[in-house]
């Protein structure tokens, strides 16, 4: 078993972003500056194929990507036009920031109470990290656990290895193809979801007091798992589209002495942004320089809204520098609550803290889910989900563009159901939580993104449920109240 | 909901061991230093009444208790017998120890190493602490399991909330007056087994670098679970019959921070030993008085050969300064691997843990546990089981009586399926599990149990499986091999 390479193509230093995408990207910020607007045509393929000296496929490329994004529509033999709902809003200002320095994680009462809130009857769940039942393949997971269930009699009177059951580890292995990574069965530990993943990961590189760095903002999770070790944390700021400033990492590694770095390439929690393959190879190029091990958040990679699926930072990797966390629990099927990790040279310490923190992960979930992806609905199932959510994340933007005071600014991801709002100068995030929360509104504070509790006036709105007129009703009062804050 | 008392009777201090148990360990002793011989008979009931000056009821309740424990057999109208097994060696030697002082753990390598072996195909598995399948009710877990997926079909895709199922919590709270205790529903946090349990229990009351004192030798796991988090251990002597020296431990938090205690009182792993209710007492008055908090581990506690199920110190707490640690994992369903934690005081802290490191134990098996507590056969299974590991404990400390080297000395355990042995001077328990690994065998070498490797003569034999002429040959072998290590 070699833990040294995963990287399909290990040499292969991918360009940065695709030019068909740099083509769209310019459309996009000229709808998002205002200097294209609702219903305005865009230029022909041919025409822009030849304004911009590039190939028609090319030209096809950008146009589908817009289309794909929400941004244009295609109307028969007349040509792209642009849509009314985008952009919903301009997206949050790039901040100015101090250089960064370590800080302490508090986060876990508030984390509890918000918990304990989202789980109240008659909540509008704008606040939970999950995707409602009703998206998932109830019928099919149910019937794996059956087949799993009659096929394995002594599931329940027998341990699973802390490792994992090898049918489990060896389904894993067979769709690694997806992350062009090339990962053997003997390579994959499982855990209890993706949050045990994170912190066997962070435990595995760093200790008590060690400071590792951290996107700002950052997946509430990820920082929790430091917390809970006596970590610090040492906030990189992570702009919206490109994610974590690598200059300011570069520096901030020569200053401080960081143990670790903690990452989300695709998806980002709550930014939602996929970066590049050419930032995602610098990255890890980076790191391989400082010697540091990165540990990559992938939970949410499978839910990117772009045709491929994005390839993960451990794709780049060639000497095991990357502890890859990933889970099956969020998208798929949270009551198994099935996360897994690659380790990398890192692979026997995760081992030996599994079999100390938690032992091994109950058999039956595990055995259910290798039964589900072997039998193979589970990228049809992905396709479907992505639609729904994409679909949910533009319904959203363009009804918070709708209701809420003129501006308030908000993303535009690439995939998940996180939508990242930036409220108008004078209105804090945790009011608006607070006021929510009076009218059974879930919500996320963006103080919970943050350590040192920055993004006071953020918020984070969630959209794992079908969108209904409830949805478009409680996000007018979520405006309205929005408003009574200033 | 009160977290301050859990004691039924909190102001009941018991006395110290019943005066039929003292009675009985007079014979006990007898019996170990050979003045009574296997054969010889002990004075009728009438006749130790009058010399005794006690009841006729004590009388025969001593020596119902030697029965029990296979020291004597009574024969029809002749009296009471000492039997041929009894005692298989004479205990270990209690030890001469230097003041304790804290030391860091560093056990996860050498635990993996001894999991894999473990696992191998072929092993006699004396080195593994599980209970074999075929010990436990398979055909009633599984139709629970069948039962509770056909009634919760959203199992698969729906979260637990961090503490836990409601109706699993209701089922343990309803059977919290096992354990003398007053436990509601919402008090009880459902873990991923009893090692995520005593993870959490620890990491509420004591922070890297802290001093945690144990017993020693001490449970692994728990061991374990100190080293993940970078705690030290002091380790307290503890005695084959009486546990951990009271005085030593009074003294010890004198001199050191101690921060929590990390205690056994229900058939210690690997001393086997229930401690008196008196000695029960004393400890938590102890703690108390110091304010230190105690993290006690009962997962072992239901396989108690006492007719009644010893209590936990937890039911002497009246101020909620025990975190009571325990698992339906071991002894019941390995593969549903459900523990669970009543944490007092630090109830909120715990909750707060378990949702930042696993964020919920898997759906079905809770359900699925819930289940089968509601239908009733708990205990029928445990009276089942405590006999059957009886039978074996009896079985093997006789076979190792007979194969192991003159001098050889073993414990006479209340409960599990541990015999802790310690071998003749000379003798290294790690080269005896080196040498049985070789011949397919496996044992627990005795410097698992102790952070600074002590019990380098002691080894631990596990019987939880059933007893065949196989595993009697096995041990044969380990005595031959004892043997030639000399």
């Amino acid at each position: 078993m070699s833990r040294a390479s995963t990287a399909l193509e290990p040499s292969a230093r991918e360009p940065a972003t695709p030019l068909y995408v740099r083509v769209a990207r310019t459309f996009e910020s000229q709808i998002e500056n205002g200097s294209l607007k609702p219903g305005d045509r865009l230029p022909s393929v041919r025409e822009l194929s030849r304004r911009l000296g590039i190939s028609v496929s090319t030209a096809v490329a950008a146009f589908a990507w817009l289309e794909r994004h929400g941004a244009i529509h295609a109307r028969p033999k007349s040509g792209h036009y642009v849509s009314a709902a985008y952009p919903p809003t301009a997206a949050p200002r790039a901040r100015r920031e101090c250089p960064p320095s370590p800080s302490r994680v508090a986060l876990a009462d508030i984390v509890v109470d918000i918990h304990q809130a989202a789980h109240r009857p008659g909540m509008a769940r704008f606040g939970n990290a999950v995707i409602a039942p009703e998206l998932l393949p109830e019928g099919r997971l149910n019937r794996s656990v059956r087949l799993a269930a009659a096929a394995f009699p002594r599931h329940a009177t027998t341990y699973e290895s802390p490792a994992g059951n090898p049918r489990l580890r060896r389904q894993i292995s067979r769709l690694a193809y997806r992350l062009a990574c090339n990962i053997a069965p003997d390579e994959v530990i499982v855990t209890c979801g993706a949050t045990e993943a994170l912190n066997l990961g962070i435990r595995a590189v760093a200790s008590p007091g060690d400071v590792v760095a951290v996107e700002s903002p950052g997946c509430f999770e990820m920082l929790q798992a430091l917390e809970s070790c006596g970590m610090k944390a040492l906030e990189i700021p992570a702009r919206p589209r490109d994610g974590m400033d690598l200059d300011v990492l570069d520096s901030a590694i020569r200053r401080h002495a960081v143990k670790s770095i903690l990452m989300t390439a695709n998806c980002h929690n709550p930014l939602g942004y996929v970066l590049p393959d050419g930032v995602k190879a610098d990255v890890v190029a980076l790191a391989r320089r400082h010697r540091i091990p990165i540990v990559e958040d992938d939970a949410f990679g499978d839910l990117a809204f772009a045709e491929h699926r994005p390839r993960p930072l451990k794709s780049f990797d060639t000497d095991g520098n990357v502890l890859y966390c990933a889970s099956f629990s969020h998208l798929l099927a949270p009551g198994l609550h099935i996360g897994w990790v690659h380790a990398g040279r890192f692979h026997k310490r995760v081992e030996a803290l599994k079999s100390i923190t938690t032992l091994a992960t109950a058999t039956l979930p595990q055995l259910a889910l290798a039964e589900f992806l072997e039998s193979g609905g589970y990228e049809r199932h992905l396709r479907k989900l992505t639609g729904t959510l994409l679909r949910n994340i533009r319904l959203l933007g363009a009804s918070v563009a709708r209701h809420f005071p003129v501006g308030t600014r908000a993303t535009y991801p690439d995939g998940g159901y996180v939508l990242w709002v930036q409220l108008p100068r004078g209105i804090k995030g945790f009011d608006l939580y607070s006021a929510a929360l009076e009218h059974r509104i879930g919500i996320l504070p963006g103080i919970l993104f943050s350590p040192s509790r920055r993004f006071r006036d953020c918020v984070g709105i969630l959209c794992g449920a079908p969108w209904t007129e409830d949805s478009e009703r409680a996000i007018a009062t979520l405006g309205r109240l929005a408003g009574q804050q200033t």
